[in-house]
């Protein structure tokens, strides 16, 4: 590649935290591998082994990427088990990690895809494999020569099946839509496992179920809709933190698209003691 | 650009934290928006919504940074009401965000400014400019065109004033100066707003009142001033931690030029319970 | 150099943590005096002033990136004082930060070495050099200017000795092998003074301690020890966490070789009450 072309990203997404040298050393490795490789953290707070909360990370995020990006996901806690390692295409992006269903949101948005299961001994670094750090021992330098231009098949024997994981509560009756609180955000704000939601130009909602292919379409009055959550009742869904007072909770369509529920200027999880798992609910009575 | 001439960074300034995918996707925004854009956290950690801290630490740092750099600033309390969204060009600087305030320290410093209000119809992705997050729909590609070589005039209209901020305490009487702690830093260190401070060759200290053009430079005898914070009452005005023993608290100039409080080896948050808001006063007497 | 053979990166390593402008501040100044340069986090969140945790983490990571890497690392109680600021080349690395025994660990590993003590009068910022913040001021413009080129001794005048650490908890006996928890994790393993170890190709375990060239080499038989800390007693000496159950304690070798504490999927700090300085045995008995 030329300076004009620069490579598009290495896009690392881990449960390592940054206090430690293990994202720094996963960086490392990439650098020998593919010098000058870009490389962009997405989250390294992911909760320990919390590979649901990765998957709707990533498919949150993925798209607002280059193409060609390739993502390097190790949220891993079966590392040293016989989990496959994998590398994957799919929709122009490539992605690196375990079989652990940590790709499972974004491939079910990007359908088609091909992948390989990692060979160790074809990949693994000059120092060897570890038992307990396969993020910088094999993931890494997989994901380095992908960026690199080796094609998917020189890292291993494709494969036909992924791992996948079980959905986050959506369930849909006549009157009502469930779901559950599945990320607190650094701004206390809730995410739920209700959407897909986008704004319709005649001022409705269009919720488009995500993983849901048995699940039709539905059209939502904004106004005409109350949302519960923990012991609260909020008589709408808004378009900005703005349509309350600072301090007040609102419901809201999260930049995502998911179903929102945040305090102006405040935080939903300590004002209205939200936690992953809360359960929420629309009436469309 | 060539490889021989590289890009100047864009700066990020946000009260996103790092646990979530925020940051990051303002990053894949701007690659896919100016790819090779080279990019450095100035940090993520302000207090959610607080402008006024967030305009002191990108007064404190950005001088340190490369002519034409541009700097990215998202503490944006007011998302989806009716705050402008700007871009500023100021001593050779960009600087991209909403008009809230975010940039009133450094403009004050820089003086002269040209401006645009951003125009949403012309910058937003293509994906579209949801309520919630202007940070990746208009500002990130806004700051990535700017670094990609667009003149500031094809984001929006030009516009003459800005939303300027109430300063922080600073008051100067014949026998006192008064001030406030205004920021707590990862040390425990608290920076006070009395500043700018600046030691003379002859060992005093030169106060050139920032953003108080109405007030004269002082001329302060580090050994002949005291300095009390909290209930605390410190002797003078040291130079380095190590002027005291461990444990120890300590008056200084801080690296920014500001009076500061430190405990040599520890933390002047926890042992002298010092917040932002604290009230700080230097005796001439 | 040529977009083909980019410059390798200055990988730094301080105690300033991520939520000031600090280390912002040092990438701009290294982006002012080699524009483009690479830079990677090692980590930020060394525990402040703690030298001999830096020394350490900096031991396991270097290893990993590329010839020719500069590692900036600014941990350094003794800022203002006479501790010298120093420039080291070693095994193909470069090395650049305060002399106060951080790159112990290295450079005992490494062997030889040649150094410098950076002169300020020819480093240091236009701006000038402040009493309290050296790794702007003086580290990072001397790590930039090794980057771009400029050789060791044109920095300052090269040095015969450095300070050095007083090594952590780590003694022999007959029947035992005695050490401590050098480093508490992210996840919560417990890391020891006990290393480095390999796994044999027969299954048994080889010791060769770290920082003692008095003391042979040791063959372990994992299944034939104990290991002891705090309260608890592990009957071997496990390859990976997924030996024992979710939730079970167990000892294994740590990705950089040395004895580690683990939960299976849980926290071994929280579990066992792990901290820094934990005594831990090996009996071979």
């Amino acid at each position: 590649m030329s300076a004009s072309h620069p490579l598009p990203p290495i896009v690392l997404l881990t449960d390592f935290g940054t206090q430690d040298a293990y994202v720094g050393m996963l960086k490392g490795v990439i650098q020998r591998t593919c010098p000058g490789a870009p490389m962009i953290d997405l989250t390294h707070a992911i909760p320990p082994q919390d590979i649901r909360q990765a998957a709707f990370v990533l498919w949150t995020a993925y798209r607002y990427f280059p193409a060609g990006s390739v993502f390097l996901a190790v949220v891993d806690p079966g590392v040293g088990s016989e989990r496959r390692p994998v590398a994957i295409e799919a929709g122009g992006f490539r992605f690196v990690g375990p079989d652990n269903g940590v790709f499972d949101e974004v491939l079910a948005e990007l359908g088609d895809w091909q992948g390989v299961a990692i060979d160790p001994a074809v990949i693994a670094l000059p120092e060897g494999l570890t038992a307990t750090f396969h993020g910088r021992d094999l993931f890494a330098p997989a994901a380095a020569r992908l960026l690199a231009g080796e094609p998917l098949a020189a890292l291993g024997a494709s494969l036909e099946t992924l791992v996948t994981l079980k959905p986050a509560r959506f369930e849909v009756t006549d009157l009502t839509i469930e779901g559950e609180i599945i990320l607190i955000d650094h701004f206390g704000n809730g995410i739920s496992s209700i959407g897909a939601c986008r704004w319709q130009a005649d001022g409705t909602l269009r919720l488009e179920p995500r993983f849901h292919p048995d699940l039709q379409p539905l059209t939502l009055n904004p106004d005409r809709v109350r949302v519960t959550v923990a012991r609260y009742h909020l008589p709408r869904i808004a378009r900005t933190y703005a349509e309350v007072e600072p301090g007040h909770p609102i419901a809201l369509i999260s930049s995502s698209g998911q179903l929102e529920i945040a305090v102006n200027q405040g935080s939903a999880q300590s004002h209205l003691d939200l936690a992953p798992g809360s359960r929420i609910t629309i009436h469309r009575d």
